[in-house]
């Protein structure tokens, strides 16, 4: 029974581990790292429940799932590591950069106008990154 | 100039009306004529910045904007009334009412479990009272 | 020991009810009696740090202070019941009803619209409480 | 595979509704059901996520694990229907109504004195419903 | 058409930045040129809503404008680059030290000690600055 | 009159300083002592109301205060300084790593994943630290 239970386990966290490669790509690979030392098990958990079980539903799509975490994240303000994860995989799965900053700019209406410059400025950070990088 | 001022400002202003009737229909309405005793000037406002100016932005559709405003009401929390305007909002641009419930699910990963449950018994009496009036 | 330490701390004890009654009023009273059969003692902290300390400094007028608490409450949104004391107080301390409602409108630009929209409506009802007690 | 996976999940899922009925109990089974028709998948992930995974961990005991979680919820204020729900969690683990009450207190330092003073009227009213229920 | 909207826009655009350059000086400026490269249409925003529209008001002193922010920013706890800027501006509109410091630690009541120290570290960067500025 | 009160008040001054070096040790003294050029009074307040009031209640055990503490700094998500000071405070009144560890797992539940994420990273500061200093 361990065995099936270990292999069923494993799927699900098999499809967490693809849907978060093809989402944050190399930013969610760091975190899932940096959890090694100190709670591999909500590492796992990470793989498993958010991106094994709620990114790989049916009835959105991925695009709209990184609109609502992308929102979600510049309104509540108090995420901004996690803010430019979101904000790198809302580019990984085809928004532009222009429709992540009409998202940031639209949050001074809900949550305020610090809480939009505070995401444009995590934006600027990381579109500097990618031309960097390129 | 005041007249060319209060011209051009009717203009923001009747774009924002026409936004606000498209986009939050007979709710926005509601909140609109609800400050008429107490902040008259406020109303206009809503109708000049979020409606006359951001949501009329090229850029981003309507059905995204909306998107980001029920991830961002629901993972804020403490703001349920304006919550259920925009699950109103949402089905009047074009979104199902899976895509919603998709919507508020999700926030489970980002705002906790009790934003979720809030914002999915806010779509259930916003679901319910459009059953009602059909 | 005892006898010295009881009456030091009614003096404290004093200085914030006499605080709460011209702050508060009536409002306040209501807040401390609703405590008395389940924590009689946080009723006895409330007089004696934020009313017999806070309060009770030199150095910021009571208005400054009612129009600072009314912002704090307004924008953190989840605390409905205190705010609408404390536009109570506001009102008791000074601030004309055209004040309250300025500080409202503002907390849209740093807290966002549906904030400044809550506080507003609180402010709604306990202006039309007034009006109707007169 | 099918019905492997289905086995397996349902272990997970069963896991979880025991959890449920110890912990929450009667209040934990109405949230359950209300989800039915809105977001039944929603029910198993609640069911499956914090109860199958995370109080059945090692590490914690439930008593300390519902004064974290009381704690979490009176300091947010924002989620007051959860935050009942898991005021009679803690009386169900072993808290006493003293030890809760105490817990509210101490969230007027880290939190304020509104969340506080929310908390302890939210404890009142589930009080006072198990006084009336004997 | 285009002139004369051009033309009444920048009035209020004008108002605007006459009203940033009065309340937040040097350190608003900074904000306005950090967002040249990645949302210039928020600083048009920035300067045209809080500042044109918000800030020129009459019905609340500037004063008591910079306490509700000050306060807002302070009590949020997610905002603390606009919260200097804003302990800034409360001085340039003749806030005293003091003052500020007690609008800070009253903040302790609402929205705990954590906020409350975390914006007295913040007045405590902005004085410092000043004085190395003399 | 004035001596009696500063006995007194010097009392529940030494009492909160007892408590303090017991509960938060080194990173307390370090919190009171940053605050003597701004608020010294402030300092006062911390040593007198959470410390000399609230953790010395019977009531609750300081094991389980420092549990509702960790748990609600981690789920606002908005005072990062203050949880690690309570973490640390956590180690010294007893709770061991794999405590901490699931306070801050068992946060995803009711604050999201993302403030479960901050707290486990600080979590991990923390223990390094203390690694470093043996």
């Amino acid at each position: 029974m361990t065995h099936i239970n270990a292999h069923v386990e494993t799927n699900r966290l098999e499809r967490g581990k693809r849907a978060l490669a093809e989402i944050d790509g190399e930013a969610g690979r760091k975190v899932i790292a940096a959890l090694a030392d100190i709670a591999p098990d909500f590492a796992d958990y990470i793989l498993e429940f958010p991106f094994g079980d709620i990114y790989c539903r049916p009835g959105l799509d991925l695009r709209s799932r990184e609109i609502a975490t992308i929102a979600a994240l510049a309104a509540m303000g108090n995420a901004q590591p996690q803010l430019k994860v979101h904000i790198e995989a809302g580019l990984n799965v085809g928004l532009s950069r222009q429709e992540i900053t009409e998202i940031l700019i639209q949050m001074a209406v809900y949550a305020g106008f610090p809480a939009a410059l505070n995401g444009l400025f995590a934006a600027k950070e990381v579109f500097a990154a990618r031309n960097a990088a390129i």
